[in-house]
């Protein structure tokens, strides 16, 4: 009976999930033995070490780590032979989640096979503390394979740091009997991983596998990408084409969207050459030639007119998370702000918006004065009302969206009063962390997995899976967490951190839209991918950034 | 090389898109010729006349279409040996945008063979109106197949119904030698489409083809749903099941997530039943059980609050779009602040937010009055200042997800104050009006494209098409639009109109809601059923409301 079948569904068993199960993804070649069964790679050192401008300091902090792998990234050729066994291993989640997830679980339960143990920290690095250990049962696997989100662990967002911290996370170990730890997560996910890797030395093995979808952990040729952007941004590439397609149906609105993926925008540069819209915004192109604000409304406003001179009347605006921090002149005005608010703290809290405002007008230099007048008003209440206990503006707060649209109509009356401008506007974030993984996740997790299986049964430490050549069988490799470390100023101090990767306008990927863009703003050229296919002649794409970024002859991906 | 490549996916050329356009979809067996050919079938009358309450007058209104068709149901049995030649057929679609549109176009043509000739009318209504036709080619059809949008035709929202306008229709019906007219479009469109069949009766057949999105346009065993609704809700369900994947990955989050879908709750209820979140609110139970906003809240601050003593800390709240015009006692207050307004338009608009406020409080009952006070400021605000230039209230304009958050986080600090509740809104709409149609949609479509031609080709006039069945093979039907007529009171006063089809509390799928809910509000039940495929073991899947309310015995569709 129909209630009944409808009954079973429930807990994650829809009729997708259900066969989504039971997909067979690829695994790169090196990972079957002569049987067809999957074995873990063996490792060698190859070229030279990888190092950031600091690699000196970063040498000194992290002196048994550097000296035992001379910072040299590592490529598996050949099988192991010999692999580790006994190893009792713990994987665990940290930061927000991204598609794939589960196979990173599922890849390295593979490898690491019948003869080392596979521990799930459930909670994330707070569970770790905690903990919070359990054996993963083969069941476990088979119901967690293809499957989005993290919630089969769980995750969170503490960061091991202190002294105690990593007591705690010996003593864990060692209660524990742990060989070896396997942290997925993002840039400062790895980051702890390289500092445990470096505490625990030799005691305790510690592995990163490279997450994100914000897409800023990528490391030239090395590493493409992390996993969970392919998945974000086909989600998001598939709204936007929605609404791209809507907007020639029904004539008559703008869509201003915002996409996640905080600081770099590779994620709306990714949807952008996925679907090519009237206009996609990129923070670093905008950092980079010192645009301000004025003149990007300028142009949004002047785009609007031009394609309605032509009888379009609609359009769709593609906004990064983190726009606003990549403005000059806004970083400026906040900046001035932030430093006015905090000299007078004390007095600032008790005066009126009206009292703020009148300050503001006559302590801020001309430029930023004016600059901040421009604002539309709830805005201005943000800047001088809306702080967090310490007195900081909660930048990701600013509905960055609606400013450009409401800043935009202004434009557009001022210069072209009967312009017709109407403008919705959306935010797509959450949406995309925990989708099913696309077929290029899928696969690339499991392999990842696969991969930090091998390097914990191969003896090492310190490193993160990576793998490249996407488009030709796979090129598996491990990088060295310390080869990716500089010194960053952050929270007013020195910090020894992995390099967040930016969008480079030098980039095949940023070039080819810089090439095309005015063609997409002047007429319709949009195109909609559709829905990520499991299945099918649709189902093995690349991200397109990945693929031109790393020099590949077409979109299909093949391990 | 992969730039040029990219360059050719520009202007609906992606890879899905490309692939998309080859797929077969499958047709009722009955549409197929000896030869595997699609051919026209022929329609007899069956069963008793269809009628609303107020067939008498409608009789009488209609009175052309109802003596010819005597509001009898057709249903298809034969295929059609003698079906006319010559014609000249134009199509449009009418109302927003819905996934399946251009299969309809294209299953017309497919019917209607080289002996008859499609024309498309560019821009809806308004567009027969202005006379934009044109001749739809194979190529047009080879390109819009299984495409999401309307825009190879584009669409609009003007409603015929002067003297003027009909007269209009006449004059470019004659100067283009139309002997038919297809009209896509929703439960006004149709209503449309009768007066039409009526008034150029016999010269020009009129049938109209159930769209939208919203799935309030459906005829019990007759016409199972409206094209869009699946496609639209399919796409809902996997942002919502992926927001509800989120949860227990991220642990802190609610999500109150408002799905498009004007009045009625099918949308919501569909995308409940595809995903099980903790709580679904259904308008039409509400208002059958007269629900007071404060139940409402105070249930959901209470669900909160017994997750969250099982450690459960998130949630999914669906919300259905119309929400607020289905809280009775919302209504009254509504209802009565328009009234007052009305009484007082003059005087009103120049009275201070604050004098507002003060008549509120002195001239609304009692517990209008406290109902009001309950509010946000903000909504406050919305109610006495957004007014259109009639006085009235645009209630789509409120942001219910919002108040709804709003008004539970208050009660928690009410009742349970320790409770933490960090929520998170959405509004889901224009992403799932116009992507590409699910593989039941695709279908769907081309087959009432079918049906519409081979009814012109049967000489029939003042139906709409619809088709039955779906996991039997399909049954050919359609409807008498002047049997679908009923008269309602709208703008104040009597119309005569297509009736919407709401949610029915008896129905088998909300029945299946009521009896599963306590349990999914209880701990995380929740599935995720996906994107859409096209492709694979995944693709063939109905509605869940739409099996469950025909009584079928398994959720794919076979046609």
């Amino acid at each position: 009976m129909l209630t009944s079948e409808l009954k079973k569904m429930e807990q994650g068993n829809s009729i997708f999930e259900r066969e989504v199960r039971k997909l067979d993804v690829p695994i790169c070649q090196l990972f079957r033995d002569k049987q067809g069964r999957i074995a873990p790679v063996a490792f060698n050192p190859e070229g030279k070490p990888l190092g950031t401008k600091d690699a000196k300091q970063v040498a000194l902090e992290f002196n048994q780590l550097v000296t035992a792998n001379g910072n040299k990234l590592l490529r598996a050729r050949r099988q192991n032979l010999n692999p580790a066994v006994g190893k009792r291993v713990a994987v665990l989640f940290s930061g927000g989640p991204a598609a794939g997830g589960h196979n990173v679980v599922a890849g390295l339960q593979a490898s690491l096979g019948k003869q080392n143990t596979l521990l799930g920290v459930r909670g994330g690095p707070q569970g770790l503390l905690d903990g919070q250990l359990f054996a993963i049962s083969g069941k476990d696997i088979k119901r967690l394979l293809n499957t989005g989100g993290f919630d089969f662990l769980g995750s969170d967002r503490t960061k091991i740091k202190s002294p105690e911290q990593f007591a705690q996370v010996r003593k864990v170990c060692a209660k524990n009997k742990l060989n070896a730890l396997v942290i997925i997560g993002g840039d400062d996910s790895n980051t702890n991983a390289a500092l445990l890797a470096e505490y625990l030395y030799p005691d305790v093995q510690v592995i990163g596998v490279p997450k994100t979808i914000d897409g800023d952990l990528q490391v030239g040729q090395y590493l493409p990408i992390s996993f969970g952007f392919d998945t974000a941004t086909k989600i998001y590439a598939e709204l936007v084409g929605n609404i791209l397609q809507d907007t020639p149906s029904s004539r008559k609105y703008w869509h201003f969207i915002k996409l996640m993926g905080r600081a770099a925008s590779h994620v709306a540069l990714e949807v952008a050459l996925q679907t090519r819209p009237a206009i996609a915004l990129i923070s670093e192109e905008i950092a980079a030639r010192k645009i301000p604000l004025r003149q990007i409304i300028d142009s949004l406003a002047k785009t609007v007119i031009r394609r309605c001179r032509k009888g379009i009347r609609h359009g769709v605006v593609i906004i990064p998370e983190g726009l606003i921090e990549f403005i000059p002149d806004m970083v400026g005005l906040l900046k001035a702000l932030n430093e006015m608010l905090a000299q007078r703290a004390a007095s600032f809290k008790n005066l009126s918006l009206a009292e703020r405002r009148a300050l503001v007008a006559a302590e801020l230099a001309a430029e930023q004065a004016a600059l901040f007048k421009s604002l539309p008003g709830y805005l201005q209440e943000m800047l001088l009302l809306d702080r967090d206990a310490h007195g900081n503006l909660q930048v990701s707060q600013i509905p960055t969206e609606r400013l450009l649209i409401d800043m935009t109509a202004a434009r557009i009356k001022e210069i072209s009063p009967g312009t017709p401008f109407a403008a919705n506007n959306h935010f797509f974030g959450y949406e995309g962390r925990c989708g099913a993984p696309s077929l290029f996740d899928a696969a690339y997790t499991f392999n990842l997995g696969l991969i930090a299986g091998s390097l914990i049964l191969d003896n090492r430490t310190g490193y993160m899976a990576a793998l490249s050549e996407l488009s030709r069988g796979g090129k598996i490799l491990a990088l060295p967490l310390t080869g990716l470390i500089n010194i960053e100023r952050r929270h007013g101090k020195d910090e020894m951190v992995i390099a967040k990767a930016l969008v480079r306008t030098s980039s095949p990927a940023f070039k080819f839209l810089a090439a095309r863009r005015k063609a997409w703003s002047g007429s319709d050229l949009f195109t909609s991918p559709g829905p990520r296919q499991l299945w099918g002649p649709a189902a093995r794409q690349l991200p397109i950034s990945v693929a031109l970024n790393q020099g590949y002859a077409d979109l299909s991906f093949k391990l």
